[in-house]
């Protein structure tokens, strides 16, 4: 199964592919789609949005995770992020994608086991799970590749509800 | 010149199109969106997407209106407002439309002429340029008519500015 994790935004978008079989993750791809700051809000929608689609084209991921809000940023920015997540779950819709969201809770819960882990112990966690030298820059690639491996995780525990609920 | 005024929205979009000729303005066609609570996020993103680019391919305008900010709303609603909005900037911009924005307070000083007006002023005021019998409902659909009457006042303001600017 490959899945894509996604950390939104308009300038920096960071985003990871990885490959799970069984326990076992591998990364794939990783790094940022970024927008010049001067060109037209509109104008940077529509990079993000065709290049979304490329990366779906390219690495046919079997879904895709992205981090559901950002409570401590201000309005304008949730409003800005929220206009260029948006594309993209059309882009993923758009190739029969399904698409998954996860709080940074939910994230830090399923990559650390701890839901008030510092970023650095969840880039760290990461880091060991897919077997990377460095932990990935900047933060947007790496906050990427957290939400991937927290799909991977989340679904093996769906998995396993469902052999569950199938066999006993 | 046709204008298209959105008030965007998940769950109910309103929109307006208008026709300006010289000062004149005429109503062509209004309505709303909508779409079901209950259908994922990613599938109601994709019906706002294809609706807008079947408005925009039926009626043709030749701007796009928006509003640009909710101040008063929550990080969530901003987040989820966002989502929608930016699936119908990128039809707009896919469709080579050129897309504007304007915030309350210039929606208001555009239409009434001052920043502070009431919603309903507003309304009455949209209600009388476009020569309506009554206030269109839901409020989204005033909503988006005032800003395309906004637009529309505005690019009049615009014009005569490069006329000045030309012939002076």
């Amino acid at each position: 199964m490959r899945i894509l994790g996604i950390d939104p935004g308009i300038a920096i978008v960071g985003f990871g592919f990885i490959d799970k079989e069984g326990s076992k993750l591998t990364p794939v791809q990783y790094g940022c789609i970024q927008t010049e700051a001067h060109t037209p809000t509109e104008e940077r929608l529509l990079q993000v949005y065709e290049a979304t689609l490329q990366l779906l084209d390219k690495y046919k991921p079997d879904a895709m995770a992205l981090e559901k809000l950002f409570f401590n940023r201000n309005v304008t920015t949730a409003f800005t992020v929220g206009q260029a997540r948006g594309v993209q779950i059309l882009a993923a819709v758009q190739r029969g994608i399904p698409v998954a969201e996860y709080t940074p809770l939910q994230v830090k819960q399923a990559v650390v086991g701890y839901g008030k882990a510092e970023k650095k112990q969840v880039q760290e966690m990461v880091r060991m799970f897919l077997k990377l030298k460095a932990i990935p820059k900047p933060d947007d690639v790496a906050d990427a590749l957290a939400v991937a491996v927290c799909h991977a995780h989340s679904s093996t525990l769906n998995n396993k509800i469902a052999e569950v609920l199938r066999y006993d």
